[in-house]
């Protein structure tokens, strides 16, 4: 008898932060049985799961020790112990993403090779080893200048990307292997989130437009529906659909894309669980992301990706400055404006740029949506309590 | 500093069932610490609160001791210690619903006369202090027959509710103080949900239709829009705003009506908190029933609650004649269909008709969300786990 509702079955989740608590909440909702693996005890999935393990996610024990006691696992975040997860799933444990597509994907190099291998748009580039390969390669004119530096494991956040415009700019950048991207003047940023089960159903959800930060390299805005032609939707549907047969992933697969000025799609990035842009699913779609990726991973039917209603999330991020226990100034405020949801991820201490929550803005209309989220931005700041 | 989002402030609930549960969802969406007494130590709430405590709800001890921990204390049942509550709120605990609407309201016999004081319409009736004094009254033919019997305290999902056809009839109900009411042959049944902060904001959620199961007693389908004419939405909506504004209550007020033939509108009874009726607003409002009601009693701004989508609530409960270890048969299948989401209030063992959980299915029309929601109540059935 297979069934996941009130039952025996287990689910297992690396990683206890925002994303693996919002996962949490349709747990609850389904009475799935679950257990989380983080190191940090006062982690946001703390309180809302059946069994909270502290422990090392690059650890090839804690990770397999914990997996080991699990029916499916799946992960909030992609940097995890590899070869456990794939000694695991050859000991018969359900893990998705499956660990294959998970190593292609956690290396931004690797990603970027992917993607040349499968005739997918995206910038050029190139691959260096290191720091000083890459400060030879510009020094011999083989690297031309400006371009778009990243390091290829373990960035995250706006963390471990950044501009150079000269060979002094590489004075504060990690050591690392590396991408030297080309700088692509784009006209938008845009995200599809695609989900994939075992027995082969795929569902995309509809384009988001991602509004970022000019400074703080993070996203501010996420719109849903993208203010582009049906043309540039469908451009970048078809996009999303090649890279997700692609990869083959089991789950969700979230795909950044650029939009250029000469309406092409470019991909960026993507990321093999659910994800920042798509947050305003929650109040916005008939299913949301989290429940998609339950849906995928458990091989259940997909659900109906399409919009309820417009909505605009944005960041609930650390002020610059602040730091300690948090305080959101100017919450009870915003719920005045009509449609605002906050989700406040329960982490007690801010710091500059972190992520403590976001809000979503759902309205009839984007441009309804586009000015309370405006509004309820300029009414929030997320700072350190004063007691 | 007043402020309740991951914080040191306590919110309390009394009870832990489902309706607890989904309350539960809200607090850890804006991370609120909760505290819940239950006396089921298997209780739904049991995993998704800060403290679970296990005591009597009846129990003026068990109630007070809970209450004095926490900073505002409500309620999921109404069932609970009143003399408790009363002297919480003399000692400065927020207790919402406040004591005294409480009292009014647990008591069916107190709801009627309430009405009858407040000119609210409601059916015709007459209160017998017990079974004796109500078949005297029958025998004396003061009592005309037939009419709708009533227990004045603790019936509760269609138990201490009978028609009396005749003097035999009254065999088979339980001792106690009683309610006989005219037979009201209605059109329909309606229901509307109101919220009300200590500021004395004031906001009403549309009107929802009910369908009952014929042999059951038990709510079948709510829909959202209800099939009403606007004159008639325009004047439930008006009785609801009288009877909300009559108790003075705060926190969510959930209002049942009829509508009779000739389309006038009768209050049935009330409860003063989230409510069964309520349940489509998690997929189809701006704001679901559980925030709001959080927002009322944390004194916030309300929000808004129209619709998004038209949506129909369909009750899981226990199938007759299975009892023991609950198996969802069929709740796989139904994830096929375009809207359904589930909800399972993680209740380990199912009985006759005892709630287990609900769908919600969400559509852009209503037509298609019953249609849907008809192929759904046909394919699934909770029954009890072989194993």
């Amino acid at each position: 008898m297979s069934t996941y509702f009130s039952s025996d079955f287990k689910l297992g989740i690396l990683g206890g932060g925002q994303l693996g608590r919002m996962l949490l909440q349709e747990c609850i909702k389904w009475d799935i049985h679950t257990s989380v693996l983080d190191p940090n005890k006062e982690a946001p999935c703390k309180n809302y799961c059946n069994h909270f393990i502290e422990g090392n996610l690059q650890n090839f024990d804690d990770v397999y020790n914990f997996g080991k006691k699990v029916d499916v696992l799946t992960i909030e975040i992609e940097n995890v112990n590899l070869e456990a997860l794939k000694q695991l799933e050859k000991e018969g444990i359900k893990v998705y993403p499956k660990p294959n597509t998970l190593e292609k994907i956690t290396s931004k190099a690797e990603q970027k090779k992917f993607y040349k291998d499968h005739q997918i748009p995206t910038a050029d580039f190139s691959i260096y080893q290191n720091k000083e390969e890459l400060q030879k390669a510009i020094g011999d004119n083989k690297q031309p200048l400006p371009f778009i530096w990243k390091i290829a494991k373990g960035g995250y956040d706006g963390k471990g990307v950044g501009i150079i415009q000269k060979l002094e700019d590489l004075k504060n950048v990690p050591q690392g292997e590396c991408i030297a991207e080309d700088m692509i003047p784009f006209e938008k940023e845009l995200a599809i989130t695609v989900a994939r089960n075992p027995s082969g159903e795929v569902k995309t959800f509809p384009v988001v437009e991602m509004e970022f930060h000019p400074t703080a390299n993070q996203v501010e805005y996420v719109l849903c529906p993208a203010n582009i032609s049906e043309e540039v939707s469908l451009k970048a549907q078809k996009v999303a659909m090649q890279v997700a047969n692609s990869y083959q992933n089991i789950g969700l697969l979230a795909i950044e894309m650029f939009l250029t000025k000469e309406n092409e799609i470019l991909v960026n990035e993507v990321a093999p669980r659910p994800h920042n842009s798509g947050h305003l699913s929650i109040e916005a779609n008939f299913v949301n992301q989290f429940e998609q990726h339950l849906r995928a991973i458990l091989n259940l039917p997909l659900g109906d990706s399409s919009l309820k209603t417009a909505a605009v999330m944005v960041n609930l991020v650390g002020k610059e400055g602040y730091e300690g226990n948090v305080y959101y100034k100017g919450l009870e405020d915003i719920l005045k404006l009509d449609g605002v949801t906050p989700h406040i991820y329960g982490k007690k201490e801010t710091k500059a740029f972190r992520k403590m929550g976001h809000i979503t803005i759902a309205s009839k209309t984007i441009d309804r949506a586009k000015e309370t989220a405006q509004k309820a931005k300029e009414m929030i700041q997320v700072i350190e309590a004063k007691n």
